[in-house]
């Protein structure tokens, strides 16, 4: 296997390398449910943080992986200096740069600049969700969640529910997913549902139909509030009877055994009711758990150009 | 003396455990004089600041005292992301469990919250101040700082001044001086001096009065500024012609040798006069200083439940 | 050569002194090139970053600087809580001294802060710009930069282009240039030149007088643009046609192999066109990677008054 010096996306990893990274997150997590918290590898490393978008848990889940590998975490605090002093991205890029610092991890609401500072430092770059474009930590996440619970992933059925069109969860997690053999469905409102893509995707619009293809696990993704003055998006209320988890539907999700996901955080009442939050197939919180185990193990299998 | 996963107010304290943490606190003192500035007691621990309010002093005391100890400190930066997404609380709680922080230390404006915390997590919960309920290690630096100065406390008396009725610092300094065997009153508007809670506590309402009781420390709480509108507050120049040391006040109290503490910030001019702040007997900075021991002292005890 | 326990400005360094620095910072650099980014040099030190006025570059630049020397970081975040709560300067700076950190990083708008914190305080201070007086680590950099190009700085030629009256920055750099043997003139509009100063400044209103004086290195200010609303402060178009290195001029630059400065974040169109930036010898990248380095150089200079 060849090593890389970015994680940009799903689409450019092999099958081989995502389950290398799935693999390699195993005794990441493993470490420090045995309470060995810090592991040197990465010691004398710098990382730095850049965050054009908020995310607190996003960016503590990458502080937290990078600190137990002992790295040096630095947050450039983009949104309060630069953007108010008008500087170019090209610019903050050539700062980055000159700082030697050995990864940086970006997110934005413009889709491909983590691929143009990928480009433009010899530090390795991570993705950490830009525009509607790519969130690879979070798929590589989720495999690893839906690993645990489904070893053999082989024909397994995850159906993703919301506003497919512009999520980037979805396009990740659907492209990790059908690497690893899980079929995948979409479900939404037929606007928000991309007819094109892949072929082996199914698409529905219908709630009761798409639970009759028999998912193993139901994939919330997270109501964008911002995004409802949108005239295409439903109401919400109009959402969560059409494709939320409400009581009613929980109660079915139940019988059936059927595992649900979220990438959190989570709008109650909205993608899902209070109760989905205690069900023992919840595996919500088990995904932010894993997400730092998995961002360790990106970290880990990056190679800065300065180290090759 | 059993150990204990929270340190969650003063009132579940022994008086053996506070006089065990004052003791603790001494040597953490001692060490950084003497320029040993870092111990590796807690090294590859990691500590999660959760600050709803905000407070750069108390959230830089813990973060200067974690460091000390050699933890790894990350922020969860609340108001500015997740308020912002509606997360609810339960689900902060349950990300923060998700993500195995050893100690979390949380601020509040509502009052139970760390508990609430501390029942739902396996890391042990530090209540940073929660609404008008308690600031345990507040209490914990105050009664340091009073030993410093008399350290046989034992039927010393101490004034607390202010509006006691609100005021967490209150509540907790007061509990735990009166454990130690400190005298302890109180003394403010009528409206702002409760007259439930323990009978021990002298309450006055005039100045003159209370100084006849012979206080050796007068300890002034801070107004705070937003609650000016209240209708039961007086005003501010009200407030300092009643209740502030003023330099003729001052005078008298220099007279007397009484010793002076606040928990900071002050504000020059309503609590007190310039003049307080250079008093050879104004411990307020000795308190900010005893504040990093006090705080390193209570995360050495501390046992988060992962580690038992 | 004495230690010294502050860096307030560069006039009160000697040229020994600013040569030993820019001695030291060619190790540090050279370390991290090599990709040894990390020294113990200063483990167990506390940092304490106190920015009054925002700017993520110099900042990450000081932090970063700080951990590889291994010492440790603590924003102590001014604009957001002390001074909401109505702090005092002087009782802040009497928290700093009772936490009992060993630096002092602080940047303000006030001239003169830096000197106060550090007459009262033992903790080395470090000024990292305030007001119109000084930037002492800007120019460390830049000198540090100017001698990695010319090697013998003696009678060389820096023009430094911009609002010099407002700048810190033209005030600290020329002294550092003045210092080392480098021929200095400024260029600028008439108001915003002063004529008080040393004599042997030559001062420039028109650019091609300018240049026919010969300059190695242009070194651009940064035009403040709050600043744009100043009675004598020309508008930004005007500004560009009189004293912006525009596309016709740079061909001559380039022609005559002049070097181009500017302490960042550039304002593209406005002190300098696009093509600047992409020059071969535009030095502004450079001086970034540099600020590391000589923040480091100073960082292990200092001695703080407790290790004396």
């Amino acid at each position: 296997m060849t090593t890389r010096k970015d994680l940009l996306d799903i689409e450019s990893l092999s099958r081989e390398e995502i389950e290398h990274l799935l693999d390699q997150a195993g005794p990441f997590k493993e470490l420090f449910t045995r309470s060995v918290k810090k592991v040197p590898a990465l010691k004398g490393k710098s990382v730095l943080t850049l965050f054009y978008e908020p995310s607190t848990r996003t960016l503590s889940s990458f502080e937290v992986a990078a600190k137990r590998l002992s790295a040096d975490v630095t947050t450039f605090d983009v949104p309060h200096s630069s953007v108010v002093k008008g500087e170019s991205v090209k610019d903050t890029i050539d700062t980055l740069q000159s700082m030697r610092t050995d990864y940086i991890i970006v997110r934005n609401s413009m889709s491909g600049l983590p691929l143009v500072i990928a480009r433009e430092t010899k530090a390795s770059v991570i993705n950490a969700g830009d525009g509607a474009h790519a969130h690879p930590t979070q798929a590589l996440l989720d495999g690893f969640t839906f690993r645990e619970v489904f070893p053999e992933m082989q024909r397994k059925k995850i159906l993703i529910v919301g506003d497919i069109l512009h999520s980037r969860v979805a396009r990740s997690t659907s492209t990790l997913m059908r690497k690893l053999g899980v079929e995948v469905a979409w479900l939404g409102p037929g606007s928000l549902v991309p007819k094109h893509g892949p072929r082996d995707i199914k698409r529905f619009t219908n709630y009761d139909e798409a639970m009759q293809w028999g998912p193993d696990v139901v994939y919330l993704l997270r109501i964008q509030m911002e995004r409802q003055s949108a005239p295409y998006f439903p109401s919400l209320r109009e959402y969560t009877k059409l494709y939320g988890v409400t009581p009613e539907r929980f109660k079915r999700l139940e019988d059936q055994g059927t595992y649900i996901m979220h990438p959190g955080p989570v709008n109650r009442g909205v993608e899902l009711c209070d109760a989905v939050m205690d069900y023992q197939r919840c595996l919500i919180n088990q995904q932010v758990e894993n997400g730092i185990a998995a961002r360790m193990a990106v970290l880990y299998w990056l190679k800065p150009e300065s180290d090759q």
